[in-house]
């Protein structure tokens, strides 16, 4: 079978990673990334089920000769960092232990990415550790590098405001988003390893399925961090509404979110063009196209694509943003991030 | 190989149809729903390439024993009917063709569908027959059925317009949009027998693409049947400017439309579901459904179905329209015409 | 919601049939046909799950408007038919009971196929009824047509043996396969309505995956037929071992069987184009074709596409065999049995 | 747009190396490993067509920010190595070149696959460079690769052939295969960028054709290195007839090949067993597993996946060889070809 392929010898001294909550299809990947990154020890990977078997056995494809294990931090000796994979309201108590432990975390799910206490209750419920979210950055690496490189804990963002924020980041910045609506659409990946009609092929494929009506937990994230980048709060009364709809489509893995954006004002092309290049100039990840943007050009990579055009006959602007769920929408942000704050090259493990 | 599977025998006197252009998907199913229709004679099938070629060898599952031949009035004697499956432009000369020779018509093309010449010429240059715009009645059976009924030549719609319009129609009519964006996902049927990047399950397959970003040429047909549906003119000065996206997703039929209106006034979800069960009660193909539709669920069939939703959050109103593109958005539903227009019951041939 | 689409008004008189186990892939496409079947009065679905449900919510795209009931023979009063569509072993009770209360049966499972009892027993331990045995038909109803008519159980072939059969029937009973392979490629329908990883899209879709290596239970209902059309008897000393093997590839519906067959003698092409014209002449669903087959061509349908081709390098003869699983190799077989035990038309409510 | 994303930089004095014919999906694919890999640096990518369009505007994906050109050796000065992904008999020309002007050359065509001219004469006509002939060196990295350290041409393998060799290869060399059918299936990336009904998402999607029957040009190919696996000469009197038949099946990329062996006697389980893991111990690339494998599990990787198991009902040995067609099927394999002939480790880029 597989021998270790790692492809690099370990620097002596890189940082020593565990993913909680491999067993996911997030967990998987990142652990996949991390065991072949140049940069990071992987320690451990651990799950609250599969405990005792191999990761490759689970998940062939990624290739990480590691037993699951539970997460036991007395064992696991030191730590300085760790990805959890965990459901909402579960991940928060053991981000708590794992930042007790002394390790920073990138924690993949909702919990701390709301800068608002009161819009989690609403959509979520009980908080299981709000003392936490003070020291917590929301990990959108391009609009937050710098706090990030600092931060304890980096709530990974959902892979839809991922998408959206980077397709509308510009616009919201020069104030030109007057009204929203953002369809989108996500292949079966983003179901995760759940096995039910959601995900049966002879169910979900050759199918088109809305879910969620009038109802997306993504929304307020979407909504505080327009705000922030339009230079408010995240949750002032004049936060705008916005309209957000998720579609199931028969595919593995792939995202793309269309963004329909009633402007301020009139914006020409050519300004449009502008703000955009200008707004991702430098950016090793984020690839401003000329022509929309297709999911299959961005397939296991941690870039984004993204496109903007104005719509003459409406007046509306029309915003792309193309991703990989399971990537830039997650797990290979996740190592972007933990890159930022571990002062790896940002591209490290990822081009 | 196939014998005649033609399931009933034909009543003495049966209309005798032809279909125009059968070598394309829309043509081709348009035959073979023809060809086992209890009340029409599919006298030919004709194409302007694949002549001489049996219908059942270039589509084998269509299962239609007949060889396609150059369309040759004279030699084809008395005709009924036509279903014309052109390319816009080239259809409206043999539309016109068909009607000296005394055919009624299903025209399947765009040729017919705008009742404003300079729309048409705006989006899709010079019109070959301008002098039988005025005969021809808008295809939408469900929203035109009493002229259809006496029409010579039937616009059949797109199948963009014939989702939007069945999912919007009962708040246009209610005069309720002020604003509107609709998002179409569609599969990659729609492409038709085209060979190219667009169609290649190498490169289409696993991804989602947008297409024709604000440039789409159905847009002028959803704007004049929601300006009629409202009480008004086809195209005034009024009429709504409707911001339409299309994108292709990896399934072969299904088209899924999510139209995100902006109403005039608040709704409650009561009146919603009163207005559509009220517009579509008796209607034999339109299912209003009580969650979000799957394309799936009317897969190969003429049925739409229609889900629509107030969103406290935005207040906007969010209206599904899900149907098979090939089918109810194409070929079935000229079927549904052609059985209003020669008196057979709606359903015939096609439940 | 869709209203009873029933097509035709009922003949008085017709047989009433009951689908249990209607909530499975097979079951419920049973139900589907029979529902809309001009022949039949379909008087109830029961199922052992999802009790009260209506069937038209489980499986939308079938417009079955009947609720799933627990099968309650006392309740349903005088039936004349039943489709048993249970699991393997489960089945065999509730067959005895229908067959007690007058119905006659066609059996989905495995347990009424193999006519020797200790094959049974090695491949699916002990058999619940095997006092019913002797009088259970074999239902590729190609092959036993005349004895399905007069049968009180029909035990409906699984779908590989039925796909299988009808490709190699004409060489087995010319007595030319002297060694076998077959292997099989199937739609994740195949699976069945089963939540795990072989349904996942995102681990079944973009695979190909072999299965039951070296251990399929349909062998022995193949080698028994084989030797049956031979001439010989079900199993004997000398019957053909078969080497089979199962695959799962990427799509809903479909199967193929690909038959390498070493002859007893070598044969010649137009011998073969021979011996399978004569094989099928006449036969409504059966179609001998010229060229290899793919599955879209049958998809759907109750058609079998069957090609032989002798290899002249290897002195080999390849057969192929078509079909829909779902289809004619389960429920619309099921149907084209019906229709033979009733004396329908056989093509009736299946073209 | 992606600037250069070139992970390391590159050794001074790495292998210069060109791409000619990097437009269809195999020069690409090698383009792309060869623009990431430390050790080689990618001077050109040219074609026949498009030229002066950006490699990355026709596979996005890739991110070879080059532009094709026409190859032109006097332009590009010196060149170590070469990758020729041109159709058979364009291919020799071209190889011959390019040998001519110094550098050595992975070519993916059949043109220097066979040992026997008269073979190759009889599957593709006249050879264009016969006399090229006795430089090249089959490409089989696993089984070749001494001899591939130290040639001109490296004739890399047909994808069907490199997993059906290495699925066989353990059993060859013990002289156990005394007959053979290989059942191949392929996803349709293996149709390459070729536009017509195979390629069509509506047509080859949803379904399983199988094609080439009774006469693959991979048969002679798989024939002369089993031949030569057992010691024999590469086509002898008793070279033996492989009866191979390949299908597509609606995927991206993947290919599994199912072979099943009527051994020369009776083999263990357990001899199966240590036969292939002494065949592949320390092969980095070759991965003897403990189930049978499925090809998404090596997905875009170099590796291929074997497995075999004795069949105690037939006395036949199943083996199966998994691997990705576009990867160790082609372009990876080339990229590890390239490996072994310039000193760089095997992996390096792969892995």
């Amino acid at each position: 079978m597989a021998s270790d392929s790692r492809p690099q010898p370990l620097t002596a001294g890189s940082p020593r990673v565990v993913v909680a909550g491999a067993t996911g299809f997030a967990g998987a990947l990142a652990a996949h990334l991390l065991w072949r990154h140049p940069g990071f020890e992987l320690l451990a990977v651990t799950g609250r089920s599969q405990v005792g078997r191999r990761l490759d056995d689970l998940y062939p494809r990624y290739r990480v000769p590691l037993e699951i294990q539970e997460l036991d931090l007395d064992r696991l000796g030191e730590i300085d960092a760790a990805v959890v994979a965990y459901p909402h309201a579960a991940a928060a108590p053991t981000v708590g232990e794992l930042r007790e432990h002394g390790a920073r975390v990138v924690d993949l799910s909702a919990d701390f990415r709301l800068g608002s206490l009161s819009a989690y209750e609403q959509w979520y419920g009980a908080h299981p550790r709000p003392d936490l979210m003070a020291e917590a950055v929301y990990g959108l690496t391009e609009l937050h590098r710098s706090r990030i490189a600092g931060a304890a804990i980096v709530a990974n963002p959902g892979c839809y405001p991922t998408a959206s924020l980077l397709a509308l980041a510009p616009l919201a910045r020069a104030g030109l988003i007057a009204d929203l609506v953002i369809d989108a659409k996500q292949g079966i990946s983003g179901a995760g390893r759940v096995f039910d009609e959601t995900t049966h092929l002879s169910i979900a494929g050759e199918n088109i399925v809305p879910y969620k009506v009038a109802a997306h937990r993504h929304t307020p994230e979407i909504e505080e961090q327009l705000a922030l980048a339009a230079g408010g709060e995240a949750r002032g009364a004049d936060t705008l509404a916005v309209q957000f709809q998720a579609h199931l489509v028969p595919l593995d893995e792939g995202e793309l979110v269309s963004c329909y954006v009633t402007p301020t004002r009139t914006v020409a092309g050519s300004e449009l063009r502008e703000l955009y290049a200008d707004a991702y100039a430098g950016e090793p990840f984020v690839e401003v196209v000329e022509e929309p943007p297709g999911v299959r050009e961005v397939r296991e990579t941690n870039y984004c694509r993204v496109f903007a055009a104005a719509d003459q006959h409406t007046g509306k602007i029309i915003a792309f943003g193309a991703l990989d769920n399971l990537w830039k929408g997650t797990s290979s942000q996740a190592v972007q991030n933990l890159n930022v704050m571990f002062g790896a090259p940002e591209t490290a493990g990822l081009a």
